[in-house]
């Protein structure tokens, strides 16, 4: 297959570029005590997750949610997975509790509802399931208060039969994307020094912390060298987006969405099939790739209207390729990533945990 | 099934509030000599498009896509389809042509591309495939301009072997989701008299233009009453979304995303896992159901963080509900709708033209 008989909208992989990134990224850690965690939920592609955990200097593999660590586990991606998300509602403790008797694997919790959960499910099972308590660090979304509210969860934790308590996780999820880098450093030490004191009083206490588990893609060398952060959850790393491309980091965009001109309106407009059904616009527009001048108008459901240089030569049928602003939710609306080697068609991945795996199991 | 074993996030149907609009858009083609075509992109969901045609005064089905025109077929929904957009690219041609042999399938076209490829397909199969010339009437995306350059283009398509001349398209998306009714109507009217007076050139030119296709949920009961426009092709009002429920169409909201409360780390602050993974914010974020004062703060990836009133008693393990503000791209995050009657789930339909089914098909 090659790249012009890709049907379109579709998800093109510069493979090199995705393998320079997964090197660049294994030897910031083969130099450091912490160690990497790469996301799954940044691409829910094993073919991808594989090679990320080949590259060395990994302690597993992270997930957002019950179905990515099943997708995981049946893969035989990782035997080590945290799902870095609380786990509650319609029968989710329970899958955990399955997969806990087939590998190590650890979930966050902020709760005593969810700590609850998850040890009644254990224990019908007759398995443990490790635990790692969510601390807020300043992120408006999950995870219990730092220091004393986090030290009493952890308790619990504890002393819950059918739960190991692991350690501790915080996201400084309002830091990552910050541009200025001593801005972004400022913010993610601050957030990390709220996790690193409350781990410090969890082992005061006389309960385990082996794991302090943190970070993204852009923070990955601001708190992947502090003392006491064991490992960083990066995802957007291994494909990278415009958004991240705009920080001081050293990955390269190494996807994009191939589309297809279908009308040519007026010397300074053409419209192609990738809207946002094929890439989000929740982090803006996408970019244009390789037309100078270019620029993304508008998205509507199935179209993108681009912006030209009245002298561009662009007819209907080329392609247009563009760079998504936003790695996790663009992918995500895909089943197939399709790896080039120049203008070969390489391998074609599934995006096995796209959606929600568990709907189409309760399918008629 | 009950409502409470249902994993979220998923997308979940007022069974009953649905039929009422079914019945309701009806209820206006029955009095009309302007008939529906209901646009299958909204929903994607053959049981709904079923419905949609056996509530009676349609012309057939209306879809985006060559993939989505494929499911129709297979699924029996109708022998009468129009892909109401442009088909380039990638061997989509041939897929048109092999279903012209099945079913009555109309494609709309602007381009001497567009026109030379479905010609070359269908003469390759021995077919005929049926054109409609896309107008553009005022939405920067598609379409040729109105008067002469359509009339042009409808004498290629009238000449081309393989190919029939069945009218004109034009879709004043502009116009859609103007709040105020007298600038939408104002809109929505300028916007068809150029594809009126477009056509009636190309009845004059002894060409036919038997069809003459338009609007959308905002404008059915405007462009739908305007003598020579003969069908409409809305879709939203089926399920609508908060963002068509600001306009005063007497249809009712009759989706949305079940979600479950993750956290609820402060007391002004719940965070469920109903993200924009599940629900698209590109017309703004979504709506609360049935928790007064309640607003969605941001969605992220997996999470909806939602303000809450402080008295609330929302805990972990709640379920809350979302109102989408834009239905096509929301479903088009799902697999599933499960379908509710009260607390029973009276039913799981596929949504089977989710995405892009022949991506699926390549996967190895």
């Amino acid at each position: 297959m090659k790249l012009h008989d890709i049907p379109t909208p579709a998800l093109v992989v510069d493979a090199r570029a995705m393998e320079r990134n997964i090197q660049r990224m294994a030897a910031f850690f083969s130099e450091r005590r912490c160690k990497l965690r790469p996301h799954f939920k940044a691409h829910k592609t094993p073919a991808i997750a594989h090679r990320q955990l080949a590259a060395g200097w990994c302690t597993g593999i992270t997930c957002a949610t019950v179905s990515e660590a099943e997708v995981i586990a049946a893969e035989g991606v990782s035997g080590d997975i945290l799902i870095a998300n609380e786990v509650l509602g319609a029968g989710k403790a329970g899958r955990v509790a399955r997969l806990a008797a087939r590998v190590d694997i650890k979930v966050a919790a902020d709760s005593a509802t969810a700590v609850a959960e998850l040890a009644e499910a254990a224990r019908a099972v007759a398995v443990q399931i490790g635990v790692l308590v969510d601390v807020n660090v300043g992120l408006p979304r999950c995870g219990i208060g730092p220091g004393q509210p986090a030290l009493e969860l952890a308790r619990q934790v504890a002393s819950a039969e059918g739960l190991r308590l692991r350690g501790l996780m915080g996201y400084e999820g309002h830091a990552v994307a910050v541009a200025d880098r001593s801005a972004r450093e400022a913010a993610a030490r601050y957030a990390m020094e709220q996790l690193l004191s409350t781990a410090q009083m969890v082992r005061e206490a006389g309960l385990p912390c082996d794991i302090v588990s943190a970070g993204g893609t852009g923070t990955y060398d601001i708190t992947g060298q502090m003392e006491g952060i064991t490992e960083i959850q990066a995802g957007s790393y291994v494909l990278m987006d415009t958004a991240y491309a705009k920080l001081d980091i050293p990955f390269e965009l190494a996807f994009s969405i191939l589309g297809t001109v279908l009308s040519r309106p007026s010397p300074t407009i053409c419209v192609t099939d990738s809207g946002h059904k094929a890439c989000t616009e929740d982090h803006g527009n996408p970019s244009v790739k390789e037309i100078e001048g270019a620029s993304v108008l508008l998205l509507s459901d199935e179209h993108a209207t681009i912006i030209l240089p009245p002298e561009s030569k662009i007819a209907p049928g080329d392609r247009i390729e563009l760079w998504p602003s936003h790695i996790d939710p663009t992918i995500n609306l895909h089943d197939a990533l399709f790896v080039l080697d120049g203008d070969e068609v390489a391998d074609v991945w599934p995006i096995a945990a796209r959606g929600y795996p568990e709907q189409r199991a309760l399918l008629p």
